[in-house]
């Protein structure tokens, strides 16, 4: 086999074989295949695109590029969600519970910070004394008893993936649904759940700018994962404003808890008990209406609340959290940043939210610099509100005045205010299956 | 400047700058630029094209990476001619002499043999004792007073070219037309002549399958040396059988002579006829009628023939070939293949033809194989001849017969003999200026 002809076939728009895939990915996994020749190939893909069945060649080619997780010892249908990313997004946090509370059974494994969007692992490293490090069987043992439990990835799963995604990261390789699927996918299969949902962001703070490309890679995802034998949904909800009100990882973990404790009851909280109980009807726990009102019923028991506590507790941290949100880190400085005219919040840029946090401190923008827990921004107020000239719209959390301020200038850039009322958001688009 | 950015715009079909081209350009000369980025941009230039304005960027960085010739020692107007390169394209051999005879200078630097197509350069070498190598001087004295020199490429011209090849000729970014008419027009602009005629070949034997992409690359070439001043014009011709009899380089010196000794007219001595007068026209000797008429007569008269005895002693070499081909290296071995049914001769594919050549050892199979000067093939009929059963078709030469007889067999797929006459070629299919 010639890397170059199988280069060729795609450019041209020819099939690849599953076993020419094979080819391509370990060859270049075990450093067999040049860099110049893989980002060609990569390249070819992003504009000539995969069929299907190529796409779900590459997910599997890249799955067993590595090690696989035996989630057996579970005993039990075991659901995993994964989210392609977005401002304010920690639904993880709330599911978990949730479901678990519910007779589910979430073993999660997330990702850190990316850019300007958080990550699950850096908001629960916010809660003092949690542990996201854990061997493998520890991991099962959590899950099993307490339902869930939530660590980073660690071992050598997918490495293919790895080594795919540093080069496309590289080469503007990166936005190409069949390379994003067998990403994502690839690594959801290794990590081995029985079922799989995926909340698949759209809008201006996504990869996926539109409705219409979130909806051929949810598409992607859900037929691959379905080919790879998984129970499989996708969610394609809106990220053209931050979810929730909160973005920074102690003040998004407070959120959390807010959410479970019953004060809150907003599209974050809608979308979490939606999640949920797709994820509780995957795993077989009833109709879509009945799931429903067990995960509804999980919040206004307290009974995920509970839950949450005792994953934090299982996993080395302060449990008194759920009951006293003082104990979670807090940011020196607090301003609050104000209308400047009347009229209705029409808009939040989620984006630009992402990237005052970011410069807060909340996100690491080098490798070697330190996360800010306390930082980041709390909105005050949803899309479509009336809001009065002077009013406060957010209060920003930083560590100095100057840093505030700053944040406070790309607030300006990220926020509407119009005279005519806006729509408020309809969060889920479309449900794929 | 990022590179990132850049290889994105490629592939999203946004235009870029003449400085981000020569950044990339120059970068990846330089060794600033990773290959892996570099084939990225190049596979996206191969999928989403360039506009001619980007082209003609390309093709001036690429130019300016390296030496330009100063041809102004001449001091006449010069012509050079490029074929995109074809089986048994020996017309370079042909036009020099002929446009020399007429008043026309022609400075002209060639290249060896790649894969099954023969080199100018190999074909002088079978010329004992010619020698293709010379101070630029040198070949600005010859062209000066001889009228025409044919060297092999030398010196620091356009390394960026090499480098950039290199790299396309592993990655499958070669058929590319503004990567292809780059990296013809920067090389044709840094040797530094007034005019340029294109040759540019269509059919199986050539780079370009179709008169419609064969057009394409003409166009894009011709405007682009317009646009960095230079006279262009192209044509575009028919590579679907060899060019003329000889395949091979000995052989096609003798079949060149034979042509300057008016003994062979054919489509070889028409499309040679045909080149030189656009040259001379080119080259302001007058209207294309005008040129055409002197060009017919340097032959008849037998100045073209004294023109090519000047220019091989010039160059060291034997000029008594061209009076006696019997003193030019001949195989070992011949061996006739002949007719195996009647009928008329409908084609004679010229990418078996040359690869029945190359095997003969007419070529390099490696860069360290030795060339057989006397090997290959000459054709005895032209496509729409008559043809009975047991009649002579071609004379295979090569060193030993275990070598002719595999050529037999490649020859034996080469040619189509039909019962219905076919039309003959018409070699001259369009002149784009």
């Amino acid at each position: 086999m010639q890397i170059y002809d199988l280069i060729q076939k795609t450019r041209r728009c020819e099939k690849l074989t599953r076993e020419e895939i094979s080819f391509l990915v370990n060859g270049f996994t075990e450093n067999q295949i040049p860099d110049y020749m893989m980002s060609a190939w990569l390249m070819a893909v992003c504009c000539q695109g995969l069929t299907d069945e190529e796409t779900v060649s590459l997910t599997l080619a890249m799955r067993d590029s590595g090690a696989c997780l035996d989630l057996s010892g579970i005993g039990e249908i075991t659901v995993d969600k994964h989210s392609t990313g977005g401002i304010g997004d920690k639904t993880t946090l709330l599911i978990a519970p949730i479901v678990a509370a519910c007779g589910g059974f979430v073993p999660k494994m997330s990702g850190r910070g990316l850019g300007f969007t958080g990550g699950t692992i850096d908001k629960l490293e916010s809660i003092p004394g949690f542990s996201v490090e854990m061997p493998v069987p520890e991991f099962i043992r959590q899950v099993k008893h307490i339902g869930c439990a939530v660590i980073s990835q660690s071992g050598n799963l997918t490495p293919a993936d790895k080594k795919i995604y540093a080069l496309r990261n590289l080469t503007a390789t990166v936005d190409s649904i069949p390379l994003i699927c067998s990403s994502i996918m690839s690594k959801k299969l290794a990590l081995g759940a029985d079922c799989i949902l995926l909340d698949v962001k759209y809008g201006n703070g996504a990869f996926m700018k539109t409705t219409e490309e979130a909806g051929r890679l949810a598409e992607t995802m859900v037929r691959v994962g379905n080919l790879a034998g998984k129970r499989c949904r996708a969610v394609i909800t809106d990220m053209n404003a931050p979810l929730g009100h909160a973005v920074g990882n102690a003040l998004e973990v407070e959120e959390v808890i807010a959410v479970l404790q019953n004060q809150n009851k907003n599209v974050l909280s809608d979308l979490a008990l939606e999640l949920s109980a797709h994820m509780l009807e995957l795993s077989g726990k009833g109709d879509l209406q009945t799931c429903r009102k067990m995960a509804s019923e999980a919040v206004t028991s307290g009974k995920a609340l509970e839950k949450l506590a005792q994953m934090i507790a299982a996993q080395g941290g302060d449990a008194a959290v759920t009951e006293d949100t003082n104990r979670l880190p807090k940011a020196n400085c607090q301003k609050i940043y104000k209308a400047e005219k009347d009229g209705y919040l029409s808009g939040i840029h989620s984006e630009q939210v992402g990237l005052a946090c970011l410069e807060l401190g909340a996100g690491k923008t080098a490798s070697h610099s330190e996360i800010d827990y306390g930082a980041g921004v709390v909105l005050l107020h949803d899309i479509g509100d009336e809001i009065r000239k002077g009013e406060a719209l957010a209060v920003i959390h930083g560590a100095s005045e100057t840093l505030c301020e700053q944040a406070e200038y790309r607030l300006r850039q990220a926020v509407s205010i119009t005279e005519q009322k806006t729509e408020s958001i309809s969060l889920i688009h479309k449900i794929i299956s």
